[in-house]
């Protein structure tokens, strides 16, 4: 049994984590620690897990942390740097949800994160935990940063047709929408429920921090500078992510549909949809899937790409779970084959 | 491995019943049937079971379905009762999730239900099928009543009170709000979502069909007839029945905290939650359970009882499951052990 | 003209009131405090009224305020109590939709409301402002009471019973439903659109501040003690209350429609549907009325009450409007006499 | 007063033209049909209009509709075009909210729209009632094309940097989202609650009968032919359309908010907001403004829109009151100055 600790469990990746770990056949949970809710038991705080998580939350314990093989940071950004480095000398391997060893360029990361890096250099170490276009170095990796949620369905859209060049690189635009547990459980009226039912809006175009994290992974697949657009909105329901993705066809006689189909072939949790499909959100509920569909307007010269993940679990817990079966060589699909709930 | 089939599997305790079913761990599913869909691939209906179910929709046929350890019929009011005898004849097992086998009381059975009963020998062979009221008969059931899933609320959430004399019997109270896919999938104007969302009404109020249902319940755990008012409620939200239940203290003296928690001390499938708890619909979004609390409003001679149940899983889907696996002697909670997905 | 203030209009009830205001053939919107938004444009905090009002946010400004013919608080409770004395005095009209003044029985509110309150004797001067109870001494007030939202909507239910004893006043149950809007616009967890979505729970069963203002009601229709449960509900939706009301009819040879489309024939705002009929919040979006509908199930002795409003609208904002046109001798239905929205 | 009339008034502009014509103060209503709904009054099936329309639906019947000075046809693609010509020659304006008069394009039209358009040369007379393209046009018009919903918002998003040539003409980009009203009161599974709600997609990626009428518009004011590609998506909300415009700049010098700014200026329903806005589509819920922003992210050369309106009002009904006010002479505004709703 792995020996599994979290820290910062009380959000909304946390609790999802634990949803998760507790099912997981080859897992056991050890420790999860908040500062703030010390002393709380987990289902006191999350009552969907009476009776199958009986842990309390703890404040933060270097020495209980270390007894773990795996310890999980569901934290802000900027939480694990600091803790990081001591849990990797004592042999526990780490898997960071939140952003802080995403970015290799410090200099862009502290640009867009607005704090100064604490260990620059074991962001260097750190592996990109992005399965389908980074499995073999997961394999090995001890520091394990956690792709964004935005990133992860915008990437896995673009990827076939940037890794194989049939669209140009330039003037991409990644049009995407979001749950709101996305923007966590933190109490800020901008989240409210009467602030947002019933409503649509776009927000931070002039720049999302999952912009550079994007930009990086496309320009890794496309092996050359990309230029991206790209405009997130917040849906008014909780969980879910919808990319809609538009590019410029540039070897029009291209079989898409086959291109998508051939690259995700042999990948558990990338599901191409039939030719003509439009994927709904619903139907990754609760699920680590990625379903995409890839369409072409009036056979026009505009590639339109449908991505659609859970926000949740393929965009956080879910792939750190996957991310975490890789690492340990358990089967990639361990604890995370939960068919979504429809309706 | 149990082999099952479904028949009428195109409304939404179909597709939950096929979630639950596609993980069983000692289920093969076998045939789904529907008229209407003859040939159609289930995942093509419904695309969250993409990768797990590989049926088709099959026309419904006597012989394939002869085949089965198990039929569940999850088709509307009055189908079951037309096809179980041959299937029982067959020596297949039949859970019926739909009202057919319900109402031992045939003429009550015929009035409100406004058809005539095909079969009411059949009825008297039939087991009702709320574990945590009748175990031990389901065991050995050949022809299963599954419950209502208003029924499955209310009556768990009474029975402690009523079997123990708590409580009058007289002026019952029974406010009950259920999620819109209790209503079906169908394509009706009044369930459509521009007529339910951001919007909340009663209905029914003059008499709902799990009336006589609920009410032949209590008057068994009571010993005697019970006086109920009930009124179902539609809230604007898929999933989840909650029931608010009101009954006037006999005996002052009472601890209904341990009253209840004795009562529900084994069930693997009923949560009795602290003193001063209010349950959530969304802590059994997805899972069997039916989490309860019981309070004293201002220590005054009114008790009120929160009871809320997921209605397609512990309120039908999930229900018939938990039968099946007291019928195949699995264990009970086999398959139907989902933590709810929160938030 | 008549020149209105609000104090504190950051708040549900706040934007409400302008919404209202601004379309007011006879009022002009003067001021508008806020301590911690002085000198934001309203129309920046509530896009909603770009364009309509071009007032500022003000720190509380008593020079100001004292120039106005009304003052509205919308404000917390223990606000208003503070600030009425000296509007009093400078001959303003002062109406709190907030809690201070609607309770006679000071020892009563400051067990409820949990702090001492600045000016008992104000409050026996002040004037509870349901119109449909106290139209006649609401002409004269100076100092006025709006009524709480879930009050207003139980109120105006079994009030014709109670009036006309036809049912026991002891034994009633209220079980109340609302929008999310009721509990304010605060930087809360519990009210975050991800922690209340597609689910449905009950709150405060061991005492709502609502309740000794409904109890002191219905004591005062009844002409005598009642005995009352009443039980909260959270809606996943922003606006409307639903009351279900229940009563045990003592005179069973009532016409009970007769009974409601007489006692409120006259009434503008109170609209008794016609029998059988479901009244859905939705039908008072953003309007000003209460929809009524009963019922005797089953022929029984139980009376079902069912009571819709919008708690901004006449729960709130729009009956402090209403109460303002009483005041001022304007049409009672001036500047709220907007058609609710549907779909 | 005007003398209206409205054929088809069961669906949802048929209610909302109800609830804008009922309370304007030019304007009396004396028709509205309904065949399938004959005799029964307007208020059973929309309740928010009890106690202010009267009417009951009555069957079509030409002598009634010609006694009235303009008729709404809030029906079905192809019905207009069958009445029109004996109502024209009665000399009653006619205003069609569906589509028939909004293509002169012939044949175009009727591949888009799938039948044989009956009055090719009524169509040749019509007048597209987009206000802020056509005034001049509208004022004299006596037969008028009300715009579709999602042109109104992409059209007006798109016209100031068309016209104004700023923006390259080809690979413009409509990522458009629209509520569940936009697809209308029919019985149909794919737009029940249980269906919509907690989930987004994309649909008719293929080609929206929308994509012609936006195309024929944007060409109109680029004066060239354009390359648009054209995405809708269905929100889970029921009102509200916000389209998200991609253009690449050809001048990067241009002040594109004074260009906007400017287009607008004088325009009664259209706002553009602030630099760095994000118009929500609840700041135009229940109102006619179409709310606008726009962006220039990161600097760099593609521009985005924002473009927000109420699909129903805005988007079909309140514009053809507008249109409506400027064909009779009336304040362009009168009847439809209703503040939106918000929360």
């Amino acid at each position: 049994m792995i020996k599994a600790g979290i820290v910062g469990g009380t959000g909304y990746t946390g609790v999802e984590l634990l949803r998760l770990l507790a099912s997981h056949p080859e897992v056991e949970l050890k420790v999860i620690t908040s500062r703030s809710d010390d002393g709380t038991p987990v289902a006191d705080m999350f009552p969907n897990l009476r009776g199958r998580v009986d842990l309390r939350f703890t404040a933060p314990d270097m020495a209980a942390l270390k007894q773990c093989d795996v310890v999980f940071f569901a934290t802000p950004n900027g939480t694990a740097m600091h803790m990081a480095r001591e849990l990797l000398d004592a042999g526990v391997r780490v898997i960071d949800l939140a952003a802080d060893f995403r970015i290799p360029d410090i200099t862009l990361w502290e640009k867009w994160y607005g704090m100064t890096h604490a260990c620059p250099d074991l962001v260097a170490q750190a592996v990109y935990g992005l399965p389908e276009m980074n499995r073999e170095a997961i394999k090995g990796a001890r520091l394990l940063a956690n792709p964004g949620c935005y990133v992860t369905a915008v990437t896995l859209g673009f990827l076939p047709l940037l890794q194989n060049g049939v669209v140009s690189p330039s003037g991409l635009v990644a049009d995407a929408k979001s749950g709101v547990s996305g923007a966590g459980r933190k109490a800020e009226v901008g989240i409210l429920y009467s602030e947002v039912e019933g409503s649509f809006k776009a927000y931070a175009v002039k720049g999302h921090r999952h912009l550079p994290e994007i930009s990086q992974n496309l320009n890794h697949v496309a092996a050359q500078p990309v230029g991206l657009t790209f405009v997130p909105h917040l849906l008014p329901m909780v969980r879910g992510i919808h990319a809609t993705l538009y590019a410029r066809l540039e070897r029009p006689d291209t079989d898409l549909q086959a291109l998508f189909e051939q690259r995700y072939a042999d990948e558990p949790f990338v599901d191409v949809m039939p030719a003509g499909s439009f994927p709904e959100t619903r139907t990754v509920r609760g699920s680590n899937l990625c379903r995409i569909a890839v369409h072409r307007p009036q056979g026009g010269d505009t590639v339109v790409v449908l991505s659609v993940i859970d926000n949740l679990v393929k965009g956080a817990s879910g792939q750190a779970v996957q991310n975490m079966n890789i690492m340990f060589g358990c089967a990639e699909t361990s604890g995370i084959d939960q068919i979504a709930i429809l309706p």
